[in-house]
């Protein structure tokens, strides 16, 4: 009786595959594999198929030239066709990393449907892997403590509208008494409440430095800092429409302007230490945009600012006061000494050149700042080591 | 400027197609589109492909013959190539529902490129959309307070580890000192935490029944119920693994034996009301199991039950004392006359008989319920349509 039911649930269900096949012992297709060396074994069953591949950014990545540019994209291997109809592909040994991928079959991109785990960037999914070891431990889920996840609306007078973010509350915070200080973590372009839970593996990075003793136990908000949207996409009244990069009101004062709507919210609705050296702001590309212009503009609001690759100067579209009087508003903010002013790129970052020349800015008017350059560009394994490094940096 | 970040943050992306096409103004395409009368448009572009395919439950299902029995399984229609390589398939109209579905592409599912929204069933992946109107429309996202739906681990002395659930805080809790009653919903096999917030649009319904005056508002608690499992597929120190029905531990009495954790948890956590009268256990399939098994091992604990398209009687592979002496619990269950033991079946559920006969023997013992039957099978369209039933019954 308990199999016809698995069989029953199994046959409504549009697209049981796997479990089926787990279920009657039909062989199934393994996918992603990684074996004990850190290679990693694709397999697509696909008899019909004339062209497997796989893209990700687990490849070496290629270079293209673009009329914006010489941009460097993932690499593109091709599987093998097996007498079963399905196609393999195994790579050469890969660094602890949470690498994501899909296949192109006959021109056609798919994910892995041996493979569940996906993420969303913007419009497109991703299936995800990890390989474990090294940094990369602190994004796979370990058994330590974990702290809660939660998508939460709060009120934004100065937008006008109820909105969505993410909010991680340690491990203990909802049986306690105590209050924590609270880091405001941003996303960037194209992204929304859900990037850094999902594509930043916040939440799993938290846990695990809490429970290595690493990093405090802390209060992480992850808002949308898209000012014209009330939460990503899906989420809102507008229904199910396209995710898109497009969306007005980013980059343009909104957003920074009505910042203190959210701090309010926490302060009055969470447990937090509600002062200047209980606060830390952070974000990537534009997430670092908005983390240093809310800074300046409120200097008596954080302690501690991180800039993952971010953008650096107004795109020249906004008349916002938020980008007015930046060198005396900056003077403000250092006049009161943040603890911590943190920086960090990839050397192959398209933004690079603007961020040399803010450090510059930086340096010629004598305002300290804490250095990190790394690897590679403008990617998310770039922003989830920084997270990893600046998270220890906090409230100590 | 700004355009050179998109660009870039999209060319960095593995899989940015949609976007980059919304970005560099090249056609899309739009699929699933829906048109005013509610007919539906499907695209896939697939200039390479010999068939293109879509199956899901918005099709007129189809029978098929198996070991176990005849069931009905979803239809499939084909697309039509055009000249643009963009293969379309326009369905009849349609009556306002959630829908999910998945191309087949030259005999290989995949999802639809063009379209995010996604659900995980057990192992399996699919597209949704949906047609707005009638009970639909509490399946969409309003524009109404929404609550607040958080992941959420708690301790379970009775299987000996921390367990993951997901709550749903109706709007305002989190800034308010007034009390709720609490719901307890429990999915089916091969389900966990995440079933009823993303297959079953739990709080969709909940904000929009609450923001119509139809349901009290309230706290629902989605636990996982399958006791082995500390969390979801993902969600736990074992990795990455692919989800499966066959899981240990699921209607052995393990869930019911340790169900006392979760109220208790519940009741030091969260402002519950923590009375019977204030409490309130349903679930489908095994959930309903659970529910039913549960309420009964607990006469003292739940004035409101809930069976979705149960299983009514253990499988034979269990000797818990959760599952003994039944007559004996029933009646002290229904001497502590309980406002509400709600029954709900599909016609065509292959579980209709068990429940038949169930329901007979609560007529001959003169233990009171009410008895819903709904067209259809053991599928996810009946158990929200439950939902939204049984919610405005609840604590009023």
């Amino acid at each position: 009786m308990k199999k016809t039911i698995a069989v029953a649930i199994l046959l409504f269900s549009a697209t049981a595959a796997w479990a089926q096949q787990a279920l009657w012992g039909i062989p199934q297709t393994i996918s992603p594999e990684i074996h004990p060396d850190n290679t990693v074994t694709f397999r697509l069953k696909a008899p019909a198929a004339h062209s497997v591949q796989v893209t990700g950014d687990f490849l070496p990545p290629q270079k293209i030239e673009t009329p914006h540019g010489e941009f460097e994209i993932p690499g593109v291997a091709s599987l093998k066709a097996g007498a079963d109809g399905v196609w393999e592909y195994t790579c050469a040994p890969l660094a602890p990393e949470l690498y994501s991928y899909t296949f192109i079959v006959d021109s056609l991109r798919m994910p892995d449907p041996a493979n569940v785990y996906q993420v969303r960037d913007v419009g497109t999914i991703s299936n995800i892997f990890i390989v474990d070891g090294a940094r990369a431990s602190l994004y796979a889920v370990q058994d330590v403590p974990h702290g809660t996840l939660s998508r939460i609306w709060y009120p934004s007078p100065a937008l006008g509208m109820d909105r969505r973010m993410s909010v991680y509350t340690p491990a203990g915070y909802e049986n306690g008494n105590r209050r924590y200080p609270v880091f405001y973590l941003l996303h960037g372009m194209g992204g929304d409440e859900e990037a850094w839970p999902a594509l930043g593996r916040a939440a799993q990075i938290l846990d695990n430095l809490i429970a290595q003793g690493k990093a405090e136990p802390m209060i992480v908000v992850m808002t949308n800092g898209n000012a014209s949207q009330e939460a990503a996409p899906g989420e809102t009244h507008f229904g199910l429409l396209p995710p898109t990069t497009a969306l007005p009101k980013t980059m343009d004062g909104s957003f920074e302007t009505a910042f203190p709507d959210v701090v309010a919210f926490l302060d009055s609705t969470y447990r937090t230490i509600p002062d200047k050296a209980h606060r830390a702001i952070a974000g990537l590309s534009m997430g670092g945009f908005h983390s240093r212009h809310i800074s300046k503009q409120y200097p008596g609001m954080f302690d501690y600012v991180g800039l993952f690759s971010a953008a650096i100067n107004p795109r020249g579209d906004s008349d916002s006061e938020i980008y007015n009087n930046e060198d005396e508003k900056l003077a403000a903010q250092f006049a009161g000494a943040p603890r911590l002013y943190w920086i960090a790129i990839g050397d192959k970052d398209f933004l690079y050149k603007e961020n040399e020349d803010y450090r510059h800015k930086l340096d010629a008017a004598g305002y300290p700042y804490t250095y990190r350059e790394s690897a590679d560009g403008h990617i998310w394994k770039n922003w989830r080591i920084y997270l990893t490094e600046f998270v220890p940096l906090l409230f100590r």
